[in-house]
């Protein structure tokens, strides 16, 4: 963790704004705090119960005077803004800088990312050492972002930019299997056949567009094997089931099957 | 603007996360608020003073019973999670959220995002009518997201999915020619003539080595057409300085070139 980021808020006009920024550093895996002469007195309550836990965060942060001593230490530096300024600098997306801070962790080179007073942002002279920008692409009609949230926008690019969570996943506490293509080809089967006994496949010249088609929806869903059983329970209790409307049963649907009717019957209530 | 997500708030307890949400929303371009039974009587005078300007959000918010009516009209609808349940349906990165959404967007289905109430979450049943999770990679061992924050890391990741601003640029205000490489093999042969002639560069056999060396610092650099004429007329007044120490005179350097003095002259003060 000794290559992760520092957040630096120079001149934060308000506490909340400080609590708020040190538990989306804590969300991120951020530990490194550092205020350059916040305007309220500090440490300050406030700050504390906007954090909502992230007291570590708080505690270890360090106090400096200026912004040339509180980036003193480190290799890499940018600076965020609003309105990037004429200085020849790049300005970087937050995804690229996320991208260039990983870079100079994995090169243990120690970097820090400069935060402007809520009101003003950075003066010019406070951006003299940064390396680079960093924008955040937003509405152009109302891009000013809360301070803290600018910290997250920073401190979720750089823990995202780290993290190998699949785009798309299945629950892990869902025991999920997906059922076999034999699984569904026979359950297509019996569904058809069943389906073409009551009479609804009758017209034998759409049957098999309209097979096609349910065999679409079926496949769309992404089946386990628990719903392939489940399904077969539901055909087997719709089929057992008289025409005429009666009341429901519960139990019907599902006989001989309870591992199937669960999910079913939750629903159905 | 039409096809852009509804942010629904399910049971909001406090009236400032509405106001930030709502902040975050007109950031990204986001204008459909829906409110699900918030807690405190809703329009509320806290949510409009965090809101910081984002008036048109809040005054159009809706208002609804159920998550089911809040959601009628929609025809994707995803729910944030901080704990993914063991409903068998896809969890996503808020990235590949934003990928969805867009691709929604574009088909022209009206679509919207749950967020559950600030301590509590969304309750099972009410996800029953969603069509995947979403879930934010956090530090696992601090992974509560305050709900504002959550919302503008969907809003953020939305407003991404559709931009198009280069990851890496100069600022729009800096009139940025880059030097041609023959300027910059000017400078080089200039730089390293003088270099040989002050003595800097006087050893042969590591002359090459050193030569090279200073190219690649420049080189770095990505210097404009501006900056090389700067570095000639930092050349010209270095070389025209007795050696001896003598007090600083800003217009020796850059006698002459009146367009090169500005910003080596303003660094030094």
């Amino acid at each position: 963790m000794v290559s992760a980021p520092a957040i630096i808020l120079v001149r934060p006009q308000l506490p909340e704004n400080i609590g708020a920024a040190a538990r989306a550093m804590r969300n991120c895996g951020l530990a490194d705090l550092r205020l350059v002469r916040p305007r309220m007195r500090w440490p300050h309550a406030k700050a504390r119960a906007v954090a909502a836990g992230a007291d570590r965060v708080l505690d270890q942060a360090k106090l400096f005077e200026t912004v040339e001593a509180a980036v003193s230490d480190l290799g890499y530096v940018l600076a965020t803004t609003a309105r990037p300024r004429d200085q020849v600098k790049p300005v970087l997306t937050p995804r690229a800088a996320a991208a260039e801070l990983r870079a100079r962790a994995a090169a243990r080179t120690r970097a820090g990312i400069l935060f402007g007073p809520e009101r003003t942002g950075l003066e010019n002279e406070e951006t003299d050492l940064a390396d680079a920008f960093v924008s955040v692409p937003l509405d152009p009609g109302f891009s000013s972002l809360n301070l803290a949230q600018a910290v997250l926008v920073l401190a979720y690019e750089w823990f995202q930019a780290g993290d190998v969570t699949p785009a798309r996943r299945m629950p892990p506490a869902a025991r999920v299997v997906p059922a076999s293509k034999a699984e569904l080809a026979a359950f297509f089967a019996r569904l058809e056949a069943e389906l073409k006994a009551c009479g609804f496949l009758r017209n034998p010249e759409m049957q098999p567009v309209m097979a096609r088609n349910i065999r679409s929806m079926f496949a769309r869903a992404e089946l386990t094997e628990q719903e392939i059983r489940t399904l077969h329970g539901m055909l087997t209790g719709l089929t057992q089931r008289p025409h005429a409307p009666r009341e429901r049963s519960a139990g019907t649907a599902t006989k001989g099957r309870p591992e199937a009717s669960k999910s079913p019957a939750r629903r159905r209530r």
